[in-house]
C-alpha cells in the first residue's frame, strides 16, 4: 500500500477569528493530499491522468472526521494519505494529520471514480477504476 | 425543536472543474447556516453571543456528510438544520440540503462550545452550554 | 445602468485569527456579485448564459480593491455592483460594499468575454460580447 | 532585499468550472507568501512575531493584480515574494508568479502594520514597523 507523507504549513488564512483551522479547510488540504497519493503513485497528475484516461474525477459520496486537537496558524502539520479500499468503481481514503507528532485530525472520505456518461457526455457517471491505477495505489509499479 | 431554512444559491466559486461544488465547501455552508440557526432562535449574532457569554465559538470535533446528488453553480438549494441533540457542553448539528426538491446532501457535525480556559486565557476549553440557549434552540423564548 | 444591490452577512468563515475579514474573501463575494448582476440584468444565470451562448465566462485580468474600514463576523454589509465601462471585448465592474451605511470596501475589476477557440476547443479565446447583453446591462430590456 | 522564491503546486480545489484559477485564490497564495518571506527573513513564524511584538497583523488597505495568463490544476507555479517599499506604518509587497517560466500574474499589495489600541484593546491601530523587522527584510540581519 502506498502511502503519502506531505508536510503542510498552517496559514493565516486557514485559521478562523479562535485563531484555529476553520474545519471545512483540512477537507481541502486533504483533497490535495489525495492528489498527491495519485501522483507519487502513478506518475500523473491529475490533469494528466484525465487526459489519459476517460476520467472525469472522483467526486466525495461521503466524508467524515474525527478533529482531536486544534492546529493553529504557523505550525507545521504532517498528513499521510493512503486508500484504505478499493472497489469496484468506489475507494475509501484514509487521511491522518499528525501536528507535533500527535495525531490531531482523522479523515476518511468515500469517493466514486467518474467518466462522461455515454449517453449524455454532460453527465457523469460511475466507472470502473482501471485496474493499473488499483494496483500502482497498492504499491505495484506500472505496466511498461 | 427550531429549524432554520435557508436558501443558497451555488455560486461559481463554489464549484471545482468538474462544474459542481467542491465538496469542502458544503461544510463551509453548514457553518454559516448553524450561526443563522443560533441567530434565529436567541435573537442574537454569534458575535453578540461572544459579548454576551464566555463564549468562544464551537468548534467540531467531528463531522461527516453524504453528498448524493451534486450541485452546480446557478442552483438555487434549500438547507434546513437543527441540533438534533443537545448534551452537558456538546451538541449535534443536523443540515439537509436540498436540490430541487431533492434530498442532495446531508451532513451531521458534532460542536463542543468553548470558553476561555480560566487557568490560561489563551487555551480554549469545553464548558456548559448555558440552559438558556437550549432552551431557546428548543424552541423555548429565551427569559425576559 | 442597472445596479445590483446585494445584502449579506459576513460570516465567521471569511474572517481571519484578527476577527477581521481575509480580503482574498472579498473577491470572491464580489465575484458573486457579478453573477447576481447578470442575471438580474438578462434573466439568465450564469449556468443558463453558458448554454445560450458561445461563452465559458469572463475571468479577471486585472482586479484591485481598496479596504478602508474592516468587517467583522455578524455585519450586515451592502454591497453594489455594476459595469463601469464595456469595450468590444472586456468590461470593467465596479463594487461597492458599505458597512453600516459606509462606504468600507471599494473594488474594479477587468474582466474579459471569453468563448472556446475554434481551433482549439480546449482553449478560451477573447470574443465580442453580445450587443444584447451590453444593452440589457446599460438598462435596456433584452428583445423578445 | 529579500525575495522569498516558492514553489506551489496548482490545486483542483482552487480551480472553478473554466478548469482556471479562480483569481481570489491568488490573493489566498500571495498572503501565505507574504508570511513565509518574514519567516525567511526573521526566523519568526507569523504567530511567534505575534508574541515577540505588539503587533496584531497586517491587513491589506489596498491590492491589485495583473492576471497575464491562465493556470491550471497539476501547474507548478514559482512566487517571488518582495517589499517593495517601506513606510514608517505600511508597506508594500510585489508577488510575482511564473508558470513555466512565464510571468503569469503579477501582484502589489499595500499593508499596515497594525497593534490593539492602547485605548480600546478590541480594536486595531496602525502602528510603527519595528526598524529590526525592517532591517531583515532589506536583507541585513537580525542584531543578536
Amino acid at each position: 500500500m502506498v502511502i503519502n507523507t506531505r508536510k503542510f504549513r498552517i496559514e493565516w488564512g486557514h485559521c478562523d477569528p479562535a485563531g484555529i483551522v476553520f474545519y471545512p479547510r483540512y477537507f481541502e488540504i486533504f483533497d490535495s493530499c489525495l492528489s498527491a497519493l495519485f501522483e507519487q503513485a502513478t506518475g500523473l497528475t491529475k490533469h494528466q491522468m484525465m487526459e489519459a484516461y476517460a476520467f472525469s474525477g472522483y467526486p466525495a459520496v461521503q466524508a467524515r472526521a474525527q478533529f482531536m486537537a486544534p492546529a493553529r496558524f504557523g505550525d507545521d502539520v504532517t498528513i499521510e494519505t493512503c486508500i484504505a479500499e478499493f472497489r469496484r468503481s468506489s475507494f475509501d481514503v484514509q487521511h491522518r494529520l499528525f501536528n507535533g507528532g500527535r495525531l490531531s485530525v482523522e479523515g476518511l472520505v468515500t469517493r466514486v471514480w467518474v467518466a462522461p456518461d455515454p449517453d449524455d457526455a454532460a453527465k457523469l457517471k460511475a466507472s470502473l477504476i482501471p485496474p493499473e491505477i488499483i494496483a500502482s495505489l497498492s504499491g505495484e509499479p506500472l505496466p511498461a
